[in-house]
């Protein structure tokens, strides 16, 4: 730290992101990326693009956002488009937040919603999970403060029902509830279907996952159009060209191509089931996911241990030191290959520890 | 404005970009943007790139971080690559300024400065240029608050040499100085050979002008690693994926292709000496620039009708209406091609308005 580091960020702690180690090639089931690339088309409208550098990209990101508000059968004025959804998510907390407006999120989920807090200088509560990792979603009916929950949930992959989440729209009229639904294309409720009902309601996404954009950085959010104006001065009293160019030409056409994603979606939730199933074979809990991970323990090995162990052997999960999660591995689900891979290596793992 | 939008944000007001108009294809003079293509093998780079866009871009962004401290001559740890230079500066408000920590700079200058400090809330001052549209050094010898100054600035064009930049840096120990050097490759000298002797020192800079990628968004900020690594604190608490795939492998290919980009500058620069003999010979006064466009003015025609009186012509500069400067307009310097036009277009419309 310099000595000019402002004193307001003492307690801030940065985000961790997901290893990228260099030493050698690894299975990377690590960062829930899609295992499938872009479509062709994808990259020649990239390649197109990159003609044009030399020009900046459209502010209003227009194109873009007129074929994603028509997917999804909303307005423009409905909708977003950011570097990420980080990024959104961001604006959001900057937006709406401050020290006499705190947000709630539970103790366990996106490890970037402290950090977005401690940022901004907003206080903020955690709400543990139940013990069995569910949300407790009375905990957050009428609670008067901000809520961002993300649903399907991470690093748990536990999804809430839509009618779950109207509740704890329609209890806190004069909040903002922010549904993060990184991860909603893998089997969850999306709540869009509820942002003409209320104005306090802003759902994100991103293209990073179902999309097999994340090196692209593409994120969004859907909501009432002067929630989304709000979203929209803070971009332009930040980065008015966030979304550059090649990203805003990706994006439009993979919604275009919008059948293989949603297709390679539904091969990731069979392979996710298939391997549930084959890790609940060696005795592993795996919590219900809907999301392209797995969470899940092993009775018979630490998680930490686990984790070092398919490292040394090539494939990489998630490993959090948090107390009440430490046995776990957050696990992205890849292709069959690959989870054939890391079956067979949890396999021999488990049998050497037993010896 | 939402009810939910926080009440901290009462006197933002958003930066406005250069005008994209739909209607109809324009000469372009009013972004500052390069005339030139990026280079065949930066879009082929990107092209290579874009089958990889499933996996997220590395947050160290090390290759590219790299050959960039390469060309410049300093340490990977005296670098910050960021999502256009907007990001860095707006890092770099954040980091070092607060309600103890306030910032100065010309009252005629990026008009993205006070929207930053308004947007965290920093106090800060304009100081006026002098009668000529120069910065008085004077005025920031010892002023004990951080300064950005924009070298050259924008929009006159003026730049200072690197002694008087020296002295204020040298003189304002305690604070932070920010030189914004988005227009330095046209001619003005760079303050990064300081960087080693002063810890106070942040220089940014950009790939939007000289290097043809405004539409890749790739900004970059020099200065003593500690606080680099503050700014690096900032940005893994805001996006640590702030710089995407193909960003990456165009600024890489950029570096390694620079010579054309440095060529590409010096033909602009003598565009601009053309243009600018050219504009003193139809009666204009036209400040001395060290950047890619020139502001002028004209003793014959109001600022604002000149600029509208362009657009009806389909070339387009960009007129701002702060009262000082209503008189002028910032004109980019294109190819020869397009300065022929634009005189061309300036003869006819002072010969009608002299009728």
């Amino acid at each position: 730290m310099s000595r000019f580091f402002s004193p307001k960020y003492e307690a801030l702690e940065p985000y961790t992101p997901g290893e990228q180690p260099r030493d050698m090639k690894y299975i990377k089931l690590n960062t829930n990326e899609s295992p499938y690339p872009p479509t062709p088309s994808v990259i020649e409208a990239v390649r197109e693009e990159a003609g044009r550098l030399q020009l900046y990209s459209d502010p209003e990101c227009l194109e873009l956002t007129e074929v994603f508000a028509k997917r999804y059968g909303v307005k423009k004025e409905n909708l977003i488009m950011t570097n990420g959804s980080d990024e959104v998510l961001n604006f959001a907390f900057m937006a709406f937040c401050d020290s006499d407006h705190p947000i709630v999120f539970p103790d366990l989920t996106y490890g970037f919603y402290p950090v977005f807090a401690k940022l901004s200088g907003i206080p903020y509560e955690e709400i543990p999970l139940r013990d069995d990792f569910t949300i407790n979603v009375d905990d957050y009916i009428g609670i008067r403060k901000n809520i961002v929950i993300a649903n399907p949930n991470a690093p748990t992959g536990i999804a809430l029902p839509l009618s779950d989440i109207e509740r704890i729209v329609a209890s806190n009229p004069d909040n903002i509830v922010i549904i993060d639904e990184a991860y909603v294309d893998f089997g969850g409720e999306s709540a869009l279907c509820l942002i003409e009902k209320y104005d306090n309601l802003l759902v994100t996404g991103t293209f990073s996952k179902s999309r097999s954009l994340a090196g692209a950085r593409l994120g969004f959010g859907f909501g009432n159009p002067a929630i989304i104006a709000d979203l929209h001065t803070i971009r332009y009293s930040t980065n008015p060209y966030n979304v550059n160019r090649m990203t805003m030409a990706a994006g439009y056409r993979a919604i275009c191509d919008d059948e293989y994603y949603m297709s390679n979606a539904k091969k990731i939730i069979e392979c996710r089931e298939f391997t549930r199933a084959e890790l609940e074979k060696f005795g592993f809990n795996v919590l219900p996911s809907k999301a392209n991970f797995l969470f899940a323990e092993s009775p018979e090995i630490d998680g930490g241990e686990l984790y070092l162990k398919l490292r040394s052997r090539g494939i990489l999960v998630r490993h959090f030191t948090k107390e009440r999660i430490k046995n776990f591995n957050r696990i992205t689900v890849g292709t069959k290959e690959e989870m054939t891979a890391l079956l067979t290596a949890i396999k021999d793992i488990l049998k050497e520890n037993s010896k």
